[in-house]
């Protein structure tokens, strides 16, 4: 509720319209509905631009259907992120129009898969072994209404690899750059485009990649400018945040 | 160089318009000026949409006003993060129009104050000890083009000092949240907007903050989508990727 | 044994009504009890104002079973932490009144459900996922005599929320705040109240939450003052503490 | 303000006695007053029972008796903590009635030193060099209305020492425990009393001490249930959430 | 060979008694069998005191086996430490006289059970958990020649449990003490006595216990003089430290 | 492509023999083979010296079978690391002379096993836990054609069985130093050659070994001039490292 | 006070000849002295063996003269660790006898300097920068009543330094062994003896020595059984330890 | 002493040619030249090719100055690094053809500046806060008789200037790569080349590159194969690596 709407109903008030109790209650009120093990926020959508979405992880797929059958009913879209494959299975059979995407393990109903979107969001990898994460981050930005494309295998080490793309690159209005290891992609490709790029460090490695915090730490002393990093194997919040851009192009625009 | 670059320099290798050896020398040279002690990218401007920022640190007040008039007479303005007070005095009394901005020990030239710039930046901050970082990050968006507010100590302990400005966050293409101790405020301020929110932890703590650590650490696992991190205190960093967003909107637009 | 108990104790040893050896054994004897594998403190509830708590990790269904049965006959009520699966339902056949809480793996005698109990707890978790360590904190605290009430899903990504709930805040006596991730609620919760916050982080997160470290430090540098923090998904602990000041009050009341 | 002002208000707008303008205004304004380097939050009194606290580090001597000066004007009293040298010498002259402890560095306006105050909160320390994080818990506790005493000096290595004060430990309403090293005093003492321990660790030590993370880790790992912490050398922070305790039993005497 | 067995040699050599092709595979010999899988070092009893210790961990059933016939052959006894329980079976099973300790997976041959060996060593431990860790300890004390008790389950938070036996702790020539979460046991036995306590970190704990790195800071930074460390959960390397230090007093008592 | 080929091309198009769009090709293409999940970089032998290695960690047999297939094709030679034993199996079934060594789950086509290849990599280890790692380093060294030898068991707790093989020690080109726990063992060869030392933390241990980081930070620390080291566990990168070394000194006799 | 002691007061109370008001303050006092900021534990020298060790860092020269004349007129000796420069000098100047260890910052009172004290403690060092932590081990160890020897410049680089000296290795009682960088000298050390070593890691190194947290993890692994560690830097511990088991020995032989 | 040595002495014993003290005193003395201070291994140069490195730091300018002199009396010439200025100005004024290099704090006598030395060592550094370090690397690698260049300011945010550089960096024997914040030069530079490369992390960033953890780690997580990593800021590490592999070509060539 903005200013706006405060004034209005306070006149409404003062008018007689609004009983005093309602506009208490409005006020008040908060559109959540209470599935018992879950509150869904319906109001996501006006407020934030998008519906909720949901984190898959440690929700049964009995929770996770009758989660997204609210949803979809709601909305009629719907992004699930890390369900396991019994969950995803379940949602599929039991959710109209579910799509499961296998390696990130998430579940969309509603996405366009090919060209469809607006702007362009460029996602990339620099190991076949990013590909998951990769995945979540381009199945995220699609459903946030950007056009997606990938680049994969184009890590630091064969650095004739990356460098036959930039034209690529730089067509790009947002970038996600995913990698383990050393993390280093972000920079380079950050060093190659003016655009703003989101780092993603994955989890891939051994030994002192501790769990994909060597590549996290990389990436955030990088010395590209323009780079911002999200959390170890976070496609999602790296899709989200690339197409919170994107669209802030098309935004203003229209 | 870009693609159709190349193409019309081999048409004029073809046509005997450009000699081989210039041609080699134009695919291998760079345009770097060398000081001895740096080497400058004088066509960052042209590859990146800015001039090279300079970085104070461990640099003599000499080298930065020998790097800083190279620069300014190229570029006609200069972005310098971070020097020392001595270095500061001696930009500000060697070069002409250099400005410093104390708190945070940024010296620039011909960037404006006000209200100038496109677009909007909203530099927002939770204490006031944050406030060296949040005057870098806003110097710096400002130098690459946006227009910048600043909304200061409205830490999340104090809930309604944020919420009587929730119109001002929603009117800016992007922000920059500031805090440290434990970080929260990027994930209060991201679930009330829906633009890009960049992240920066500061070092402001004692103890368990490990030096920003844990506010760096709190803000990359933020339950709010959209929000991306750089490193602890790194104003610059923020203010420069905010800046992109920022002139990405811009760019379409015209 | 207090200062007045060892005066009257030598007293009696004065006047002959305690033998030497008797007054010897008494000020060296505990109340132990030996198990073989466990030794039960039998006293503590003399001490401490309650019966041992049994850490249920690490021992067997038959362990635990004949722990049970000791307790529960000298005290009548029991409370198992972090009991297995298997070993929880072995109590619920073989203890009397046994009640398995499944979410948190606790077993309970004598504990009542609902509004029974003085005071009030209140136990205000962030996502549906910390639901188990909410549990456990909410089963010890009623355990330990106060009435406790649970709210849940107000995460501060979506602080309205939590906000349509300030009342009930402020009508607990003592709070228990449960939160993974960037462990951001007790920071808010604390704002808005001056009661005690007992803030629980947990471990629920991924990549740079480290097992709920980054939430444990968030909570740990809070800039809300009256937060004190307990150990990673230590809901027991946290209602322990939380029962002990709320029970404080009633003492003071009495 | 509350739900009850909330409908009061309303019932003054439908009435007319109150104009929108005024409605709209109270329903978005908030009791901050802005010192341009920082901004006082002057109706913390009303809504948390105390007055705000100055945070000193980071903060100029003019500054800080700027704000000192304001809020002994709105509130009669004043708490400062980590106050440089220089700071402090400067309230104490230019702020009427202010005190400087000098171990922690804290300056107080209005507290009582000796035995004013309801209740008790006893702050217990394990060795010399944790006297000024004691001192600060001390007179932090004592400003927020509780009557505070201390006890120095027994460490865990010399048991005898704690123990000849088992009936003090157990007379406090709250205790606040202040430790460095391995920070075992608070498991101690919180198998000796069933009343809320809240232990401080300090960064005294060296080496593996790690700056008082080894002393925090065994304080959050306590095998003595009631107990919860706070951040290294936080004794502010301890003697805030003990003095509240303290205040809960006091608050349902009444 | 020491300096006199050098001599000697060289003597022979002189005398023409010794060949130098027999002197010179003397000097360069060493009496290690080597089984393909493993090296062992046979003369170690004559240089150590003691015959090499098996580490269980990583090895066949097979492989052990074998090196346990070896062993046994030629000192006719046996230490092996974390074998698998297939690996104890099987040593069982193959190996005359072998003894497989449960709790730890130890496996000896040759080890007394009871009151045989010199000295005492006591073994004590904090929790029910920290079991399978002092058993690993008394057994490898009583392994290289002492004679061994235990104390269990007598953490600090009871410290009454633990204050029945000062006697007992007294008699002890030297000590191992084993505790896990905040690893404070210790630093209370360390100021009860005047003989070497060695402190046994335990991963027992959740959480911030960090798998025992947080017992092992606490007993590194431990306030009482004259405790050393071993590494998490290495019963063995304590009751081999300990075993070493009560030899040492029987040495010299011959 | 060197200056030398860009000059040549360039002459080429002047000249006419080349087409403009076979020259643009030329300078842009990349000798990469797409097999869906990854991309095979065919050239690397021509610019590195030999094939690329296939890390099989995260790939299905199948996948690894067609990689595996292409790259002998190709190169008439494989090197797989990593491989878990389905995938080996299935490469030794499907591809023609591959052999499996099981220890350390490499997988080969084309590598001699004994005494070929050039120079010396002496493969030295400290514990038979360490096999694993250091057959992963020599497969690799051999298959970059360096003769290789074996060094093992020779921990620094029994010096007298390292120092009876200092004369081979000596006799290697570069050597690779395998070890876990505290990892010293690089320290002291490095103390007795004057020839490169290559030194791989293993992870084995246990508690404060932290997965191999103390032996890591160790080498890393190694007071012997000369000693350069690798990530936990990284046979692959030593044996890959030290060939590299062999060779150097091998191209220059030749 | 043993069980002994006990029984004869409560036969003294019962014949009447110990007025129970005695018995009752005999049974609750301590020998402590309160200086105000420091309380003396002058009973120690009964408990323990030895008096009360003074760790000087952090307390002014004024504390210490006051602690010192206090302690030195009890016992008649005095060992204060740590103390400033000036410190030292007051107390040299200000307490009869007092010598000033310079490199560790050591003050004496009674401490025979050359070959005094029984059995033998060698303090080992790996490197010059070792120095000071050895001689405060070495110093506390002489304190303490053993004879003390030091082997100085040892490092495992130069493995044949250290090995000339095995016989005097194998005469010690208890070995300290102090090294910084990796650490490795305990491993090496505790593999020639069969005496107890103590490892004392040191904070020499840069980098990834972490203020010695490498050769602390290094000793903590060490491959070496018999080997215990205290916290980086401690000689004082180490020699105290070292001291105590050198004197279990004596103790014995008496 | 290798084993044709010690045969040789052997027969000189039995021949009688060579008294048994005699050969009793070769076999365990050690070349070890004792200054109090310190104690210097003079036939370093025989064993390991070289006069031993100086560590200046910790070590007075009057002890620096002796061990100088010493090492320049036996060997001709000196390398001694991490010299306070203080010192480096003593030796350069006491020791003959002393040299300071003033960024790295080393001291030379008898190097060559310029293009003397053997083979090609190639310091490669990202920025240029990492020219002190890099001229560690550079002076260090001369001293061992190779010839060194270095190339700067070559970081990979701008990949265009370490592309120009693409053959000299193929020139080298074996590399050193000198890089702070994120470290990824090293990968880059490792996919350019197949030659070694040692890559050397500095402490240069901020925030969470963690005084040089950062860059550390992503060293060690390389995707080029090939590169081996040395502490955080040890250059002279590094360039006597390198300068060892690049020897090694020299020794086999002659």
């Amino acid at each position: 509720m903005n200013s706006k709407d405060l004034r209005t109903l306070l006149e409404g008030v003062r008018a007689g319209d609004v009983p005093v109790e309602a506009a208490a209650a409005r006020l008040s009120a908060a559109p959540v509905r209470d599935l018992g093990h879950s509150r869904l926020d319906l109001h996501r959508e006006v407020r934030c631009g998008h519906p909720e979405v949901v984190f898959g992880e440690g929700k049964t797929p009995g929770q996770l259907v009758e989660i997204a059958r609210e949803l979809v009913e709601v909305h009629g879209r719907l992004l699930v992120t890390r369900a396991s494959p019994e969950a995803a299975r379940a949602l599929v059979v039991e959710v109209a129009g579910a799509r499961h995407w296998e390696a990130s393990g998430t579940v969309t109903v509603g996405a366009g898969d090919g060209d469809a979107g607006d702007g362009l969001v460029l996602v990339v990898s620099a190991g076949t072994s990013d590909g998951p994460v990769a995945e979540e981050a381009a199945v995220t930005a699609r459903m946030l209404g950007a056009r997606v494309e990938e680049l994969r295998d184009v890590g630091v080490a064969g650095l004739h690899r990356l460098l036959e793309h930039v034209e690529r690159l730089r067509a790009a209005r947002a970038l996600v750059v995913v990698a383990g290891m050393e993390g280093a992609l972000p920079s380079v490709v950050g060093g190659l485009v003016d655009r703003p790029v989101v780092a993603v460090p994955t989890s891939v490695g051994y030994g002192a990649s501790l769990g994909g915090l060597a590549a996290l730490l990389g990436m955030l002393n990088s010395c590209a400018a323009g780079v911002t990093v999200v959390n170890i194997d976070n496609g999602f919040g790296a899709g989200y945040a690339a197409a919170t851009m994107n669209r802030l192009a098309g935004d203003l625009q229209r």
